[in-house]
C-alpha cells in the first residue's frame, strides 16, 4: 500500500492513497483524514486503506498531480535519524582524522520534526559558505511504541518506510558534533520523497528490517551514487528498539538510517557530498569535489519494485533563505 | 499573566489563566481551547488572555486543584536546550577529565518534545543503575520564529517562561555524548512546573534575557540547591537567535537554559547530582552522593516574586517503568 498526503489549508495535508504506478489516487477520508491520525488508529483503520488501495489499483480515483504532494508527514512529534552503515563512519573517521566512537549501540541523534519539505520544494538554506549537503537515507514510521520494547516487538511496529533527505551543513556539522550536543544549526529541515509505503510493498527487498535497494542519486542531472540500503550494521527493529529505551515513542516518530553507504563506495559512489570528499581525502590526499551552491538540484528516488518507483523522487532545488 | 493546562480527554489538556496567587482559574476557552492553539495565535489571543487574567484577579473562577495540572504544554513540536551556565560546564570538564568544548556559540541539543510530564506525575525510568538525576531549569516558550531571527527581535517571540526538570540518566549520558551525537537514550521525558508566566509577570527578575530567581530544589525533604538562574553565558534571546540559524521555529518551542549553576556552588548547592558528584571528585577525590532511587522525591520551585510563587512546583517521584 503506497500513502501520500496533498497539500491543504491544514499543516498536516489530506492522506491519499495512491496507486502502485503513481498515475492515480483516492482520498482516504473514509479511514482517516491526515496520516498521523491513521497512525494513530493504524490498527482500526488499516483495513479501510487496504480496500481503498484495492480501489485504486482497478482504475478508480483521479490522476496525480506530483506536483500538489507535500512529505508524506508534513510534521511530525519525533525524528529520531541513525548512522547505521558502519561504511561511512569508518570513511569519515580515517579521512578527517577523527578519533573512533566508542559504542556498541546504535548511534542516534533527535532531529527537527516540526517540518518535514515535500519532494519538490525549494530548500532554503542561510549561506553557501557552511557547506550545504544533501545526505541520501531511508527511513521508517511507527504507530506509538511502549518503552522498553525488545527488538522482535519493534518490528511490529514499522508500519510505513520513507525515503528521505537529510539536509546537512557541513562547515557546522563538526564543530557540533565536537561539542557532543548533537546537531542543530547544521540540521535544516530535511525532505522526504512522497509516498511512503507498507513493508510488504517493498517485497523481498525488506528483508532484516532493512530496505534491500539502491538509492540513486542525481547531482545537477549527474549520477552521484547509487549505494544499497542492506548494508545497515543494524536493522530499523533495532533502531526502534534502541530509541525506546527509556522513552515510549509517539505515533508517527520517524527513525532514519542515516547515510546509505557500501563498502564499494569507490564503484557506487556516495550519498552525500562529504562522504565523497572523505574518499578524495584518503585517495588524493585533499577533497577536489566542492558542497552545494543556490540553484542547485538534487533528485533521489530508490531502484524500481516490480517496475514501479516506491518511494517516488526528491528533485528539489537549494535556494538562499533570504530569497 | 499565569497560564496553566487542566488535564482533559485530549493529548493537549484544556488552557486555564490562574491568579497569582495560585487559588483560581477561569477557563481561556474565549481565547484559545489549548496552550498549543493560544500560542499559534499569540498576538490574537493575548488581549483576551489579559482580560480573563484580570477577571480572575478580582476573585473570579473556580478554586484550582494543582492535582488536576499537566505540564502547561503537554507536548511540543520542537524543545531545545541549551547548557548556558558556564560554571557547570567547568566543574564538569575539571571533576571528570573531559576535554574542554572548543565553542563560542552557545551549546544547545535537541531533545524529546512529545511528551512532557506534568509536576506531580510520577517519573518511569528503566533502571536505578543507569544513574537517575534530576536537572533543574528555566525555559521560554515561544511564538512562531522566522529563520535567521536577530537577537534583538528574538527577544519579542518569547512569550511565557517555564520552569523545567530535565531528567538524565548518567551513566548513558557520558557514552552517548562521546559519540557526538547528543542524548537519546539518556534523555527521558522532562518534567514542567504548572504555570507558564509572561515575562512582565516575573518584574524585575526577567532582565537581559535570563530568569534571575533562585531556583530551590530540595531531594527527598531536603534541600540540595538553591542556584540562581543570572547566571547564564548568553540569554534566552541568544539561544533563540541561535536556534533559528537554519530553522524557522515553530509556535511552542521551548528552550532551555541547561542546568543553573553558580560559581558559587558550594555555598548555595547544585541543581543536578551529578554536579555535587563532580564537586565531590574534585574536593575529595570521589564522589559520595548516590544518584536517584525508585521512590525518591525530587521538589522543584523558584523563589517567590512579589510573594507569590511564579511557576508553582514541581513535586514528584521516580518510579521503575515496569510498574
Amino acid at each position: 500500500m503506497k500513502l501520500a498526503t496533498l497539500r491543504s489549508d491544514g499543516p498536516d495535508g489530506r492522506l491519499v492513497v495512491v496507486s502502485r504506478d503513481d498515475l492515480r489516487w483516492l482520498p482516504a477520508d473514509p479511514a482517516a483524514r491526515t496520516l498521523q491520525e491513521a497512525l494513530n488508529n493504524w490498527n482500526s483503520v488499516l483495513g479501510k486503506l487496504q480496500q481503498l488501495s484495492e480501489a485504486v489499483e482497478t482504475g478508480q480515483g483521479e490522476a496525480l498531480d506530483a506536483g500538489l504532494l507535500a512529505a508524506p508527514l508534513p510534521r511530525a512529534w519525533q525524528w529520531l535519524d541513525g548512522s547505521a552503515f558502519p561504511t561511512h563512519g569508518a570513511l569519515m573517521q580515517k579521512a578527517f582524522n577523527l578519533p573512533p566512537i566508542e559504542t556498541e549501540a546504535p548511534l542516534m541523534y533527535q532531529g527537527m520534526s516540526h517540518q518535514f519539505l515535500g519532494p519538490h520544494d525549494d530548500v532554503p538554506t542561510p549561506s553557501e559558505a557552511d557547506g550545504i549537503d544533501f545526505e541520501g537515507e531511508f527511513g521508517v514510521i511507527t504507530d506509538a511504541v511502549p518503552m522498553g520494547v525488545s527488538v522482535k516487538d519493534a518490528a511490529d511496529h514499522i508500519k510505513l518506510i520513507v525515503l528521505i533527505n537529510d539536509w546537512s551543513l557541513r562547515v557546522i556539522a563538526p564543530v557540533e558534533m565536537k561539542t557532543g550536543f548533537g546537531w542543530v544549526r547544521a540540521k535544516p529541515a530535511c525532505s522526504v520523497a512522497p509516498f511512503a509505503v507498507t513493508p510488504e510493498e517493498l517485497g523481498s527487498a525488506w528483508r532484516y528490517s532493512r530496505v534491500c535497494l539502491d538509492l540513486r542519486i542525481d547531482w545537477n542531472g549527474k549520477r552521484f551514487g547509487a549505494a544499497n540500503g542492506s548494508a545497515m550494521a543494524f536493522g530499523f527493529d533495532e533502531l526502534v528498539a534502541h530509541a525506546a529505551y527509556s522513552r515510549s515513542l509517539p505515533a508517527g516518530t520517524i527513525i532514519g538510517s542515516g547515510t546509505v553507504s557500501n563498502e564499494n563506495c569507490r564503484e557506487v559512489g556516495s550519498s552525500c557530498i562529504a562522504e565523497r570528499r572523505g574518499i578524495e581525502i584518503i585517495d588524493l590526499g585533499a577533497p577536489k569535489t566542492g558542497f552545494m551552491r543556490f540553484g542547485d538540484r538534487v533528485r533521489m528516488e530508490a531502484e524500481p519494485v516490480a517496475g514501479c518507483s516506491p518511494f517516488g523522487a526528491i528533485d528539489q532545488r537549494v535556494v538562499s533563505f533570504t530569497t
